[in-house]
Parts: C-alpha cells; structure tokens; sequence
C-alpha cells in the first residue's frame, strides 16, 4: 500500500524496505528513495524469510486485487500472508501488522465477495494462532478521500460511519507499529471521532 | 462420497445419515435406503448444527469438485469443511473424519491445482487446532479401480505407488470409525501391502 509506504518514509523512526513483485515497482520506489526487494508471494516460505533479512517488523498490506479470480485470493490473501508470517517467524521477527478486512471475524457479516472474506479469514485466524506480535487492522469500506485523522474502533464505538479514508488506514497501521497496546490485538475500525494514537491506546 | 455411504450401510454397526445438497440426490439415497438430510455447506454454522442432531460422527467427503471455480473452493472444500467443524463441535460431537489431498501439509509438493491444495491445506490445519477427535486421511491420486484392500501410508512405508483405488479410500474411512489408534492422526496413503485395519493401527 503505497500510503503506508509514505507514511513510513515521513517518519524518521523507521527505515522502510517495500517487498514488490514488478520490475517497474523497484524502479519507481527506489527512484523516490526506497529501499526495495523483489519477491513473489508465490514463492516458498524459505525464499520468502531470504528476502526478509534485516527486518524489525512486517507490515502486510498485499492483496491479489479485484480484477483476478478467486484462485489468486487463495494464492495471495490467504497462503502468501501466511507464508509471510511464517517467513517472520523463520527469521526471529516478532512484529506482523496484517490488513484485514472489516468483520472478516463474523460470517454472517459477509454479504458480498464471500470468497475474499474467507481468505482473509483464514489468514486472521492463522495469524492469531502463531507466535507473532500481532496486530490485524479491519478497515470498513475503503476511500481515497483526505484522511481526518479520527477513527473509531468498533468494539468501543458504534457511530454507523461505514467508512474510512485508506490514508488514515495507512496512519493506523503506521501508529501501530510504536503503539504496544496494539499487540495481540484485531479490530474493525472506520472513520469517527477520536484522534488514531488515543484509539489505538484504548484496545489493551 | 457414494462408497462411502455403502460401506457404512453394509456395516450393521452404523445407522449412516447423509447430508445432501439436491432434491433429486435425497430421493435416490432414500430409494436406496438411507436416513438423508437435505442441506447446503454455504448455510450458517448454526443451520448446519441444526442438521447435525442425533449424530455421533462426522465424515466430511464433500468437495466442490472440479468444474466449477476456485471461488467454491474457498466456499465449500476451506470454509464449508471449517463450518461443519464448528458445527460437530455445537453439538458435542467429537468425532471427525476429513478427506483430504496427499501432500496437503507440503506446500513444496503442490505441483498443479495449488488453489485446491491450499484449501485443503487450512481445513486441515483448523481440524488439527480444534478439539474434535480427528482423523485426517489424504489419499494419493484416485482411481476406480475394483478396491485391493491393502494400503501404505507414507510415514511407515515408501513403495513408490502415487495411486489408490476410491473403494480402498471409503474402506480406510469407514475403518478409521473403530479404529481409535486414528484418533488425532493426518496421514498421507496409497495403495500399498498392509491390510487397511493392521496399517491404521500401526498410527498410534
């Protein structure tokens, strides 16, 4: 996600490295100062945790995308998030901030693009389930508006906003990564009323 | 899995209970003899649990076979299996047997059909993690073949067969029932030289 790498970039705590799957991906970021690595969420486990050295945390904001089939969403969304986690836990990182989807917990929720909740389903629960330092953020229906960063975190607030702006999304997972109180921790968030670092405090 | 209806039906010891998706499958079955429920493993948990009363144990042999996309796959052979699960467990049920895909635990052995195996590979992984009393049987590549009665399975014996006859697969399931040494056991078979009952005691 293009904004979160922006958001990492701003902030002089952190020294982002972007796992990109395009030729053409390595030449834009790096040409914008990134650090990059190219790799394939297809690849195995051991070629993923070669690509992963020199890493404090990960960040996992892939998807396969909505214009390739349900066969991606398995490949991309379900096994190569958890072949990512299991590449993290392969080279001792403990931190993994996964990007979910909301209410991907709930099937009954689960109204259309019943496939792609499942994936990301089962990708939450594996995570849940390993080791890791976890965080899973379940942003509601995603826009590309200015973010205004205040959130609100479903289980605190119930204030029937649908929606959040993908550069406050950005910002959460950003904030996240310098916020403990977010380890071991997965919710659904949309826009709302109270600043990103306050709400986030408020999930231990 | 139809052979796996007969083998239940010539054993007096089990009143078999099939759950079926279409009308006209539920008027063969019961021409046939047996006990059917009528049902859709896109239903809810608690649809499905109200499908699942008066039963001991589960044998899951559905799958969303190979005509229709992987979109199903994700619906039917990953969620629909981790549903009825879910279900057995609502409704104390604690046996469970799963049919699943040799190599499913090995994603280095996923030569084709990956978004199958993938599939298959977290319905397993949920099985492992719940507290059912499982067993987990992945038989290599499936042929219709009269049945020979003699398996291998693949941690005590490598004989280089990649095939089992369909007839061998529904004796080894319906085996696996009285045979308590399956219990909490995921195993890889072919066709082999050890009986069925002698091979699934050796699991313990």
């Amino acid at each position: 996600m293009q904004l979160v790498s922006q958001e990492l970039q701003n902030n002089k705590a952190y020294d982002p490295v972007l796992f990109l799957r395009k030729e053409e991906q390595i030449e834009k970021y790096n040409g914008q100062g990134f650090e990059t690595r190219l790799g394939n969420l297809e690849d195995s486990v051991s070629t993923l945790a070669k690509l992963m050295t020199y890493i404090d945390a990960v960040i996992f904001t892939a998807g396969s995308g909505g214009s390739t089939g349900a066969d991606k969403t398995l490949l991309i969304d379900l096994d190569g998030a958890v072949k990512a986690m299991e590449a993290a836990a392969q080279n001792g990182i403990k931190r993994f901030i996964l990007l979910s989807a909301f209410g991907a917990e709930n099937r009954e929720s689960w109204e259309s693009i019943v496939p792609y909740y499942v994936a990301k389903h089962y990708a939450d629960r594996a995570l849940i389930n390993s080791n890791l330092d976890y965080t899973i953020v379940k942003p509601n229906i995603l826009t590309d508006d200015n973010g205004i960063g205040k959130i609100a975190i479903e289980s605190f607030e119930d204030i029937n906003i649908d929606r959040i702006t993908r550069a406050d999304v950005a910002k959460i997972i950003v904030t996240a990564l310098d916020t403990p109180e977010t380890i071991g921790q997965s919710f659904n968030v949309t826009q709302g009323n109270t600043e990103i670092k306050e709400a986030l405090k408020q999930l231990k």
